[in-house]
């Protein structure tokens, strides 16, 4: 079966807001082992929305739109599709009782605006109603000049497509009586490594056709690599990615920090966890994002105690115990004050680990032998403190999280052991 | 003038990533008057590349493509175009110095992987080196069956399209000779506010139509508000934008934090420069969240003193004097503990203003009367404290989101006076 991801939105094309429909709605079908081969974004013109379901089904089984749901002028998927199917818009009664029983328990009003939002296109196969906003999603199966086709119209929030997609696409998929088929796709994630070095390792991988692929993704400070396997069943296809990654695992050793949704910080966390093992931060120029990403996992509080963001020397005297002559004689941003820092918050947390970042965020505040984007790392543990300089490029953002990235993968590879090695005991 | 974005990519058809560079382009062809009116993204297949150029000519005046340039079998952007213009693929000399000498400068090897990057379709009109990477730009203009068109190749990593697009794309306008007309866009940003409430009070302006109309655009966390006014010169666009900019402003009056790329933390940051005063954070749930955001505006030293990431309630007594009476009656997650954060923080850096959070940001760790979501906040200044209590929802990375910002909007509106308050003065 072959999809097509239609977007309609006036503000994807004039890049207000960032499609991450289209990508939310390819990765799922992906994982259905469902095609897709193209995705198109139209604005909110019916004419053009008409022509873009024409052109879809002309060549997919399935198209699945995003948006042009909602209750202004402007939301017109539902017109669009009228002109396309030619069947008039009708008002759907059980869906506008949904939404005046939703609002009556959220205790808003009714508004004819939101009425609107009940019109559907004549011909539902299934209408899906939307218990995280109004508009509901709705699944046409029709013949067409092309033959059958699949038709799902879904609502543009993100916070509304998503959960109705999960809850409502497993019935559809019943429905549309696939071809048995198994697709399965799993991640091998890499971080502070270019990609064409990695690539390097692995150039015959990457020539791999389907049903077996391996695709490989730069991310900002990372590389994902991708590895696609198509079978008749689950197990089949399991089998054939497990090849795949054995190879990987074998060339790229304890490069691999981890797999799928796995971050480089949860990684991390994972092994402190592990190895029972606390860690403290002592941030300037990454401003508190390493506690940030840190925190993003769950449970995070087992391992993580906390940290200071020094941003001001006072502070890094004051709450790091930095010496005032290390901040005079080698300034803030030296090796100096970054292995302080880390002694200093480990000593005064009572971690077990300490890391301390210093260094310069840019775009401004650079000079002739302190560039922006000079960063000196240093972590601290019982036995003692090293210290490294690194120098990275890119905007501010870009050179706070390369920092960051660059603290947590050398806390993975040379302080807590690999997780390569942790699975192999 | 009409544009079509192409996106080119296997790993967005597949949704391992996120489609960044159709909305970078779509914005920038937005300000420059262009109208984009379909987006299209198709996989790494030399075939549908080739269709794809060919349809977007057949109903634009210009194509621009974003990625498949790199070195490795997938990148067949170069071997699409060369099968719908029918010119044959060149090694282009001086891409290959430019690229040698870059890697010299880098101590990088040169390979051949690296070298294929040098071989681009004959007839080029341009070529724009790539300072940030490998893959260089491409311009063509063409006569094809559908009359003059201009074809743009550009690389596909971000950090690479984007400065490039931003250096070479002024020139490119001269060149193509474009009738004059000028397109003024602007937004105005609220936070911590629901797109529904800002839309009631804006329902009259949303209904206008081009030459001049107002967009309402749901963010995280926050609400855009995008004015677009085309007009025949720069001058009568800016005044009619000028003209709903007044409008807007009145009808929202401070919600409105800022304009344009102006984020909340920088429009807080402007505001404490202003006034002379110092912030320091103290941050439980949010894990530094809130220093990372203050410290992503360049000079956020100057205001910012830093803070303390108490993730652990060890830290919160040490570094911050929370009192260990007041987590054993009320909890980490309470009023008073976030009372005492904020006082602490602020007195231990010697700060004008410190700010407390405390909370559950989920998804477990909740209870039945401390739900995840529930979030302290606290601001201190020399004259007291005051608390908040709010409950967030959606995923951990959403409720530590909220929780930030809404710290920033509290900050900004109640003790840092509104921005348009002080811009009347």
């Amino acid at each position: 079966m072959r999809a097509e991801i239609l977007s309609i939105g006036t503000e994807l094309l004039v890049g207000s807001t960032l499609n991450t429909n289209a990508r939310f709605l390819a990765k799922k079908l992906a994982e259905h082992a469902i095609d897709v081969y193209r995705q198109v974004t139209v604005g909110d013109n019916v004419e053009r929305i008409a022509e873009a379901f024409r052109t879809a089904c002309g060549r997919s089984d399935l198209v699945v739109s995003s948006g042009g749901l909602g209750p202004t002028e402007d939301d017109a998927t539902a017109r669009g599709l009228s002109r396309f199917l030619g069947e008039p818009l009708e008002l759907h009664a059980p869906t506008l009782r949904a939404v005046r029983e939703r609002l009556r328990k959220k205790r808003y009003r009714m508004t004819p605006l939101i009425a609107r939002q009940c019109r559907i296109v004549r011909g539902a196969k299934a209408v899906f109603q939307n218990r995280w906003g109004t508009a509901p999603g709705v699944l046409y199966e029709r013949l067409t000049p092309f033959g059958k086709k699949w038709l799902l119209l879904l609502p543009g929030p993100p916070r509304e497509l998503e959960p109705m997609f999960a809850s409502a696409f497993p019935g559809i998929l019943k429905r549309m009586a696939l071809p048995r088929q198994a697709f399965v796709m799993k991640s091998l994630r890499l971080a502070c490594v270019p990609e064409s070095q990695v690539a390097q390792k692995i150039t015959d991988l990457l020539r791999w056709k389907p049903p077996l692929t391996v695709g490989i993704y730069a991310k900002p400070g990372e590389v994902e690599l991708k590895i696609m396997a198509k079978a008749k069943n689950k197990k089949s296809a399991a089998a054939m990615a497990a090849k795949a990654e054995k190879i990987l695992r074998r060339r790229l050793k304890d490069g691999i920090y981890g797999e799928d949704e796995e971050t480089l910080s949860s990684a991390v966390g994972a092994l402190l966890r592990r190895s029972r093992r606390t860690l403290g931060a002592a941030e300037s120029c990454t401003g508190g994002l390493l506690g940030h990403l840190l925190t993003e996992t769950p449970g995070a509080s087992d391992y993580f105690l906390g940290g200071v963001v020094a941003y001001d020397d006072g502070v890094k005297i004051s709450a790091l115990g930095v010496r005032r002559e290390s901040l005079r004689r080698h300034g803030a941003v030296s090796r100096r004050v970054s292995r302080e820092m880390a002694e200093g918050v480990r000593r005064r947390l009572g971690a077990d680990l300490g890391v301390g970042i210093t260094g310069i965020a840019g775009p401004s505040g650079g000079t002739k032998t302190k560039p922006a984007g000079l960063v000196y790392l240093s972590i601290a543990d019982a036995s003692g403190v090293k210290c490294r300089q690194r120098r990275f490029f890119g905007k501010r953002s870009d050179v706070k999280m390369q920092a960051a990235k660059y603290a947590l993968e050398w806390l993975r590879r040379e302080w807590l052991g690999s997780p390569n090695k942790a699975r192999r005991r």
